[in-house]
């Protein structure tokens, strides 16, 4: 039909196509999440709506919505990557959707999760109270709207990996995320990367390539 | 001649008109401090290089000169309100001109001054060492680059005025100070108030004023 | 549940957590003041909507609404900083919304205010009739839309701490108030300081801290 | 040669054509304004360094140099518009060679102009004091960096025709003159209308256009 | 009541305040115009709905609306300026409601218009076509969106004033009308002077200060 | 050695790799320049200095140096493409640089030239002059810096195939040639396409690959 | 009427003028085709709505609406150019409303296409399916979102003019298309050329003009 | 002295503070060096000039300058992350400094670095020919100027973590980095994280981060 599905993604990047549904009709996206479904045991779909949702769900009444991150999921992943977390940290409770896209990608990878919210920079010992945990993950992602100083005290406190998701939470000179995009790209903690704003999604998708590094050379 | 120098400023606003050397030849800085020292017991050139030190010495030569602030003074303050603190927060060592152009205008003005820097929030516990001393302050002024993060951590810890300043100190995506710029007009630390990047001088007017406030309140 | 509070905040900042309501359900806020309340005199929600406030109200029937500001406030600050005044200018009647929020939080906070609103630059005499009440403030916060020149002329003609507030009054080339917040970061009128766009909560949060350190050290 | 010079320029727009010398040699700018003087009773080249001038007058003795300004004469204009007045208000000492090069093109038009420089808003009753000799001038020209509020002022103070200018003297957040564009573009004082930055020569050129649309109509 | 009507600004600025309708209620419009209107023989509100003209209406049944200029006006002005022509050049179809903001507000002033609409340079033969008529006007006003080239090529056919008003008619890289303001700023036909993105408004008001100058200096 | 030079580009699109000389030493440049000429009759440097031109005729003596294109080459094209005109159309004398850096890769191409320079839209006239001769054109190059706004008007007037490049020729709001960048992608003239600011040497590869298309379908 | 039709453009500029249809009112948009249909054998109306299609068809039953487009259509183009194929290719399924603008745009010119998309560089394995076809169009339009790496890697691999249109499809530091303009302003695959953002009708006829221009030389 | 070396960072963060040496004096870098050194096997200095290493030479005979890095190393790390392989994926020749300080840094934490430069998207097939060997990599940093394309092309052919790196090496619409940030942070290939322009270090830091995760875990 209309797309071309990439079929071999899964084997050249570990994961199946992700159905972006934002700009796409809910027949596209039930259509697109089938046809995959064929072929791999777990299909995401992110950006999805209520409307979304019920169209695949006449297809395959099994299907999940996640309301908070926007997301479908279909089916369930290997539990190969759950010896493996990754630690989702938000600053305050609007950048809660974002974190909880993260959240869901990394589920459908099937690597363990923990959430640590509002725990932003003007309150910083609500933070301090889990640095124990936070040294324990893999990959620590860090999510912040406002000025986006978050990920800065976190990369100054971990070794691990920092993953920083800037959100358009804000108002005014935030230029919807632009404040705190350029805060992360400009973090004095050096070894942060940054992803797009709001992309939570993303975030995921390269912790998640984090870990199965870790898995495929313990292998 | 070609200058209206504003005589009753310091009636007016509390402290007389500072020279903004760039883009004046030094005979024409020197002159206009000559002009206003005949009305104030103390004149403050900034953005004063060399050149313009040397023309104001000839006429004045007890004029001295800042070297790492690049300003200028003549005479010395009246000792009404050395009994208030400023304290003055440096995130790196880069950022110490933008700091030092803050001290020596406070010092002009007469207000009591407090160096710390180098205490960015990559090493946050190196702030920590000097909350107790910064919560003796009247206010604070807090002045980075890079990201920009430090005034939200400060803001956080302590009740007093904070006021932020921005600079140009980074590169690639910090757009010459815009990146801090943003960053702290954001602030989640809600009552941070900013001035222009790279303004060490507007911040230390702005401290003083508030010193002042006091001052005059408990006459 | 899901944000956690940061109780200590007024301890350590000198006023509890104040909500952001925008973007968090009626259900959230109500819930979050209602918290707060157990612990201090008086909350407050900004960016409050009608719906906001009828959640609120159902969980405490004395809460106000500030329609104009946006506001909900539960209980009554302590007398202490009655002494001290706040005049909030505003330029234009459009930016009244934006003064309204600081009015309501410095009254929240227990600080006299005076409004002098209508008086932007288009025919200053205007501003003249008020010079000696704002010369009796001990902060003067100047909100202005449009090409944001307000500050610069107040600031010109008092010697007291002065607060500019950007708003996004304007079309065309003022890109959501961008042109008045580059104004007032670049004024000439030096010593003022500025906080981020239609932000006229933090410029009142940033009075408040200054009435506090005159209370302070007058102590 | 290489350049198409359009000769009845004078005829079609009443001045001839005006030779911007920056990214052009001393001996194209040289040959230009000969072959220009050949029909023209008045030659004017704009951001001309000494070089250019050299140049010039090896072919043309009684070519002049306006340092400041950065222009280049050759001729005089005829007397008619003599009876016109623009005046040309400067805010700060170092909008000067703005104010200068608006002059110098005046000058060669044939009209009378008045220099009112150093008049910024930071100290408003400097302006005042020539309110009385703008409102006899047919134009007014204003000129700033910084934050660009005088134009604002200006034009809620006289009602003939205001065109403002704004200059690249600034720093940081002045963005090499932005900032005072988008303030003159967004005044609350309707009819000022704006030339590019820095551009002396554009508003000159356009007060010389009202001041010949009165001498059209008068004739 | 809530605005400070600014009453003698027709005798400083020459017309009386107008009302910028947008962010006012019906009620607001209706009452500043009643107030105004007791003092002058005309007054004019732009950026009005059919909502803010019924408010009006309610007190002022004479009052009229203009739809596609989005202006409403209560009564007429005197004939004195009737001998002056301004034309009104539109580019494109989608900016004629700039247009005729445009020339309500020269009528309201009691300036003669012209329109000349739809002559953008795509087809520039339609242009020509009107020069002559636009050579015997004492000010042209040029509306352009898209690329905004209209004023240019006029301005290198005509000799009197040329007032340029980029729109926001246009999208993609046109940035809301940044596009043809930029273009305005740097046209080489020297001389041009802009106003803001769609304010027809702002040069009218300019367009009828250069008249009246040309009838005080007459006088 | 450090580059990888791409043999077979010739052979997929047609031209062999062309050397981008800034930011590379002139034994680069030499270096890379000699290899490629032992596959291709031709070689073209661009953005290339003196400097980088002694160190090619050092290795090369035969090799050209093309003073203000910027540009030097190696050897001459096949006549099979001369049949065939790209009139390259400039604004100001200004533009030149950029004009000839693509009269230099057309000449490489071995495609007929023909060059319209200083035409510009002030003084639209001087266009017309050469509309007969650019309707002989295969395909019209306009270069303009200042607004831009030369190739709405060419492209308005010719039916075949019009790139347009933008220059950074201006000043103040100009930003480097993104005014005219705008003004070109914006064109109400449709079917103009676009190249980067200054990229003379892009507009003639991509007139070039037009002239191909037309020799291959021919023969 | 309102709309002054450029009736020989056709003529000028090899196809008749084409309506855009947003910010007309349907009765606009029918009675504009009405008038052009009655000199040309083809119209064409973009960015139009169902509205829009309504009340043309009212006037021409035989007007066709291509919904997907946005487009209206009446009347057949002639056959002349037939043997000339444009290859549309779109990087994601969400780009394809745009391809369809440049489909139904060369369609109406009688143009033949071929539509490649869903071929997006994260899985460029499927564009390298189509690279024979694509070798065989005299013109290749590349459309894309996102990062907009497309056009970059098609022009690398073919020798054809490649005509590139970045989308809005995107979010976060997309900044509405500003995102992939950029990048195909910036391509390193030489000779590409850029239209506006999600402008499908302006590469259309751009792509058109180069295919008569074939045309016109093998005549 | 002047800096708080922040000494305990190699155990919070895996390695010690790295001297940014831009804006520092020699003495400065040497100084601070030397102190670093006194406690870890291992000191790097980034943006070092020839200046830079002379003085720290002085101090450390044992000293190394890396001049297409601009960096200076002071003894050498351990052997224990030997075992895994970064590589370094560079577009241009003019990209290579940014390439090589990310390889400098990552001798220095002792990881083993396979460089691959000079595979724009222009040539795609140089790519193809190191996929198998990019296959082997634990992480795979990707760095552009121009376009900034590459990361998405590589994104899509590996599945381990990838880095993008956007340089400045570019002009006119690329802003000095802007476009190929842009780009990265929009890629399509989902799961790339992005750092600063030019900051080839932050991305070596990532990446090591990222091997030393591998090696803790596998610990
Ligand atoms: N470093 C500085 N940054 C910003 N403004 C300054 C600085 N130094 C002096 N000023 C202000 O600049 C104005 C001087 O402008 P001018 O007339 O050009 O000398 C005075 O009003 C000072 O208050
Ligand atoms: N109108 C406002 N503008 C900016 N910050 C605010 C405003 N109202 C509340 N805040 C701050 O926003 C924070 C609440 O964030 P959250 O955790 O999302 O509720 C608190 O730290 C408040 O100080
Ligand atoms: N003036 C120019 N502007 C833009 N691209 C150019 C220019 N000259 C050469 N190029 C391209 O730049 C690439 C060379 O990149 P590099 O590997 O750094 O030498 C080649 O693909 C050329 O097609
Ligand atoms: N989708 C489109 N994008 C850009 N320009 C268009 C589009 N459709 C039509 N046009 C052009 O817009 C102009 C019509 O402008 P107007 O006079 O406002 O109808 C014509 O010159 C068309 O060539
Ligand atoms: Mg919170
Ligand atoms: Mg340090
Ligand atoms: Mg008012
Ligand atoms: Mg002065
Ligand atoms: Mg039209
Ligand atoms: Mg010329
Ligand atoms: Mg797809
Ligand atoms: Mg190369």
């Amino acid at each position: 039909g209309f797309a071309k599905v990439d079929h071999n993604r899964a084997e050249r990047n570990g994961f199946p196509e992700v159905i972006f549904s934002m700009g796409k009709t809910p027949e596209q996206v039930a259509s697109i999440m089938n046809t995959i479904y064929k072929h791999s045991p777990i299909v995401l779909a992110t950006r999805a709506t209520q409307e979304h949702y019920k169209a695949v769900q006449e297809l395959n009444p099994e299907a999940m919505y996640h309301a908070i991150a926007g997301c479908i999921t279909l089916g369930s992943p290997s539990t190969a990557l759950r010896p493996y977390k990754v630690s989702i940290v938000a600053a305050g409770t609007s950048d809660i959707p974002v974190a909880e896209e993260a959240v869901v990608t990394l589920d459908a990878i099937g690597i363990t999760t923990e959430r640590v919210y509002d725990v932003g920079v003007a309150g910083i010992h609500r933070l301090f109270a889990h640095i124990e945990s936070l040294r324990q993950a893999q990959v620590v992602i860090v999510i912040a709207g406002m000025e986006g100083a978050l990920p800065s005290v976190v990369g100054g406190l971990v070794s691990c990996p920092v993953i920083a998701v800037p959100t358009s939470v804000g108002y005014g000179a935030h230029f919807q995320g632009l404040a705190p995009l350029l805060t992360m790209l400009n973090s004095c903690a050096s070894g942060i990367t940054v992803v797009n704003i709001d992309n939570g999604f993303g975030a995921a998708i390269a912790a998640g390539n984090i870990c199965k590094a870790i898995h495929n050379f313990t292998d």
